[in-house]
C-alpha cells in the first residue's frame, strides 16, 4: 500500500471540527447540543444577496476570469474605498473563500522553511495552511489577562531570523475578539518596515466592532503599500460562509502578478457567488446596524454569564463574535469531549472549541476554550447554565490552578 | 520591498490564458476572435441544475461539512455506482472544482521533492499544482504519430526512482483527446502494483467518448483499491465550469482521512453548488446523447478541416473535446501570438493554445497547438478558414520541417 505523505501525516485536524463525532453521538443519544464551537452564524444572509442567486439568468455556468469578474471587482472597489483603502479593481484578486486568499498569499510570499510570526492564540487553520506549504509558524504569546492585546514589539524582534518573511494579524481577532488599536498597528508598521516583511491582515471580522469602536486596517497607514496584503471574505460580513467567496487585496504589483499565476492554475472563483457578491455590496446599512446590535447583546449575555461562574474569567472583547474564556479545568480538550460524551443537564449540553488548537506553543491554552456567540440570547443563556453545571461536576475541575492576575483591559472581576 | 517567494517566481503562467492580452487587443482592433484556446464549452448547463440554483430556499448561506453534504455525496454515489465504481458516500470528498481534488490528492500523497510521472502532453495546470507543493513532474513523451497512446511501460520504468510516488493519467485526455484502452490500463495497473504507487485518474471528460467507444476507469480494475484516486469535476460533464464543484474518490482509508484534514482547513465546498450538483445527477440521458452527437460532429468537422490543410496532421481522438494538431510552423507560441497580433482574414482570427505549455520537456510540442472544439460547427469552419489562410502567410512557416511518419492510430493521410 502506498504511503501517505509526511505532510499529510503532520497536517493538523481542525480543532473546531474534530469533536464533531462526539457531538453527533450526543445527538443520537437524544441530547440537545448548543453549538458554540464554530463561527457559523445563525444571522440571515442579506435578502438581496440570496435574490441575486435566485435571479440568475445565464444559460452556461461558465468560468470567470481567474482574478474574478470585472463587475465584482469594481463593486468591491467601491466598498473598500468607502473604508478609505484607496484601491482600484486591479488591486483585487477574488478567491474561493478567505481560505484561498491565505493560501495564495502564503505561496506567493513564502518558500518551504520560511517563517511567519503570528500572535497566538490564532485562527487554527493558519497552522494547516502553513503545513500545506511547509512554512514554519513562529507563535508569539498574547495573554488573556490584558484581553489578548498585541505582545510587545521587542518580543516579535526576538523571533525574527533571516527566514522571517511575514507577520499575520487578524483584527478583530478570531479566536479572542481583540481589536487592534491605531497605536498597535503603528508599532507593527515600524517593525514590518525595519525588517522588510509582509504584513498579512486577515480582516474577516471587519464589520464586527462593538461599543462604538472603529476598525483600523494596515491599509489605512501610509508607507506600507509594498508590505500589506489584506485577506478578506464575505463569509462573516454577510453571513454567507457557504458562498466560499473571498479576496486578497494588495498594492504590491509583484505580489498581484504572482498571486494571479496561482489563481490561474485553479482557473476561476465561483461564478454565481460573484454575482451574489455584487448584490451583497448594496446591502443596506440597517442590516449591519441590526446585526451589530444583536451581536453586542449576545456578547454581553455570554461574557456576563461566564464571569459570574466560579473560577471562570473572560475578557470583554471589542469585536468579532468569539471569546476565549479561562475555565477551572485541567485540560480543555478533555473537558470539551467530556461535555459531549459524559455530561448533560436537563438533557442539554454545549459544544465548545478547546483553545489548545488555537495555540502553536505546546501546552498553551490548556485551560481555555473558544466560544462563538452565533446563537440567539436565549440559547446562549441555556448553554451557559449547562456549562456552569458541567464545570461543577467535571472530574478534572482544578479551581486552585486558576490563579488569575487581573491587569490591563480586564474589566470584569472574578469573586 | 519584501521579496516574492522562489515558488511564486517559478510558478508557470497559464498557457491557456497567457495570450489573452493579445486576444483582447485583436478585439479592440475590431477583429472577430474564434476562441479555440480554452475548454469553456458553449453547451448549455442542464436546466435542472440551473433551476436548483434558482429555487434555493435557505435563509443562511452556511458552511457545509468539509467533505461535502451527505445528500450530495449520496447522490454522487448513485452516479458512480451506475458506472460500476462500487463505492459508498464515505469514499467521496467533495472539492472546489477538479483543481482542488488534484491539489489535495497531491498534498496527501507526495512530499516536496517527491516525483510524479505524467504522460505528456498533459493538462498544463498539473505543472502549476506540482510547483505549489514543490513536487517534481517527470514527463514521459507520448507521440502524435500514434494519436498519443500510452507510452511503453518500459519507458515508465526507466523514470522510476525511490522518489516516485504517483502516476497521473487523464482519459479521455486533455489536451490530446486520447482515450485509454482496457489493455493500457491493465499495463498501468501492473506497474503501479509493482512499484507501490498511487494512480491518480483525472476523469473530467469521462462522459465524452465518441464513435461508440466505452470509457474505462482504473476503478473498474480489481486489486487497485489502495492505489487509485479518481479526480473528478462537474465542469465539463454538465457544462458547469463556473460552479467549481468537483470531488476525489478513493477506497484508500488513509488517503480519505488525510484528504479530509486538508478539506477541513479550507472549511467547506460551496453550498449552492452542492444543491445544484444533486439536481445535476438527475440530468436525463437525452442531454448527454445530444451533447455527444454535437461534439462528435464538431470533432469531425475540425479534424477533417485540419487534415485537409497542407502540412497539417491531426489524429482523430476518441474522447474529450480537444485535439492536438501538428502545424507547419517554427514555433507554436510565436505562431499563436502572431495569429492574434498580426493576422486576420476577413477581419477574423483564431485563438489557440500553443502545445508547448502542455509539455514539461523543453522543446517538445514546438510545432503543435491544442484546439478545443467548444464552438458550433459554423464557427469551427470559419476558424479553420482563418487558420489555413494564416498558415499560408505565416513568416515562420516551415513545411519542410514537418516530416510526418504515419504509424499506429494515424488514420488520415496527409498528401
Amino acid at each position: 500500500m502506498p504511503k501517505i505523505s509526511h505532510k499529510g501525516q503532520h497536517m493538523p485536524a481542525s480543532p473546531i471540527r474534530k469533536l464533531t463525532p462526539y457531538a453527533d453521538m450526543a445527538k443520537i443519544a437524544g441530547k440537545k447540543v448548543y453549538h458554540l464551537n464554530i463561527g457559523q452564524p445563525d444571522i440571515e444572509t442579506p435578502e438581496g444577496m440570496l435574490n441575486a442567486v435566485k435571479n440568475i439568468d445565464f444559460k452556461v455556468w461558465a468560468y470567470t476570469a481567474s482574478e474574478g469578474t470585472v463587475a465584482y471587482r469594481k463593486k468591491l472597489t467601491g466598498y473598500y474605498n468607502k473604508l478609505g483603502y484607496n484601491i482600484t479593481p486591479e488591486n483585487i484578486i477574488v478567491t474561493t473563500g478567505g481560505s484561498e486568499a491565505i493560501t495564495i498569499s502564503m505561496m506567493a510570499c513564502l518558500d518551504p522553511g520560511d517563517e511567519v510570526i503570528i500572535p497566538e492564540p490564532f485562527y487554527a487553520n493558519y497552522n494547516g495552511f502553513a503545513c500545506q506549504s511547509d512554512i514554519v509558524v513562529k507563535p508569539i504569546l498574547s495573554y488573556i489577562e490584558n484581553g489578548f492585546a498585541l505582545p510587545p514589539i521587542a518580543e516579535f524582534e526576538k523571533l525574527i531570523t533571516s527566514k522571517t518573511k511575514a507577520i499575520i494579524i487578524c483584527s478583530p481577532n478570531n479566536p479572542t475578539g481583540y481589536l487592534y488599536s491605531k497605536e498597535e498597528l503603528e508599532a507593527l508598521k515600524a517593525l514590518v518596515l525595519k525588517y522588510d516583511l509582509y504584513l498579512l491582515s486577515d480582516e474577516a471580522y471587519r464589520e464586527f466592532c462593538y461599543d462604538g469602536r472603529t476598525f483600523i486596517s494596515p491599509m489605512h497607514l501610509d508607507g506600507l503599500d509594498e508590505n500589506v496584503i489584506v485577506l478578506d471574505t464575505v463569509s462573516k460580513r454577510y453571513s454567507a460562509c457557504g458562498a466560499r467567496l473571498g479576496c486578497l487585496i494588495t498594492k504590491n504589483k509583484s505580489v498581484l502578478a504572482t498571486a494571479l499565476k496561482f489563481a490561474q492554475a485553479r482557473l476561476s472563483p465561483g461564478m454565481v457567488e460573484q454575482i451574489a457578491g455584487e448584490a451583497a455590496v448594496d446591502t443596506p446599512d440597517e442590516y449591519f446596524k441590526a446585526v451589530n446590535k444583536e451581536y453586542t447583546n449576545r456578547r454581553n449575555t455570554l461574557v456576563n454569564a461566564l464571569n459570574k461562574m466560579e473560577g471562570v474569567f473572560c475578557p470583554n472583547p471589542g469585536g468579532a463574535f468569539y471569546v476565549v474564556a479561562q475555565l477551572p479545568i485541567d485540560n480543555a480538550d478533555k473537558f470539551c469531549q467530556w461535555m459531549l460524551e459524559s455530561f448533560s443537564y436537563d438533557n442539554q449540553t454545549v459544544m465548545m472549541a478547546p483553545a489548545t488548537g488555537f495555540y502553536s506553543t505546546p501546552g498553551a491554552g490548556l485551560n481555555e476554550v473558544r466560544l462563538a456567540y452565533v446563537l440567539n440570547r436565549d440559547d446562549i443563556e441555556e448553554a451557559m447554565v449547562c456549562l456552569e453545571e458541567g464545570l461543577k461536576v467535571y472530574p478534572g475541575r482544578v479551581v486552585s490552578a486558576v490563579e488569575l492576575k487581573p491587569k490591563g483591559k480586564r474589566k470584569v472581576q472574578i469573586q
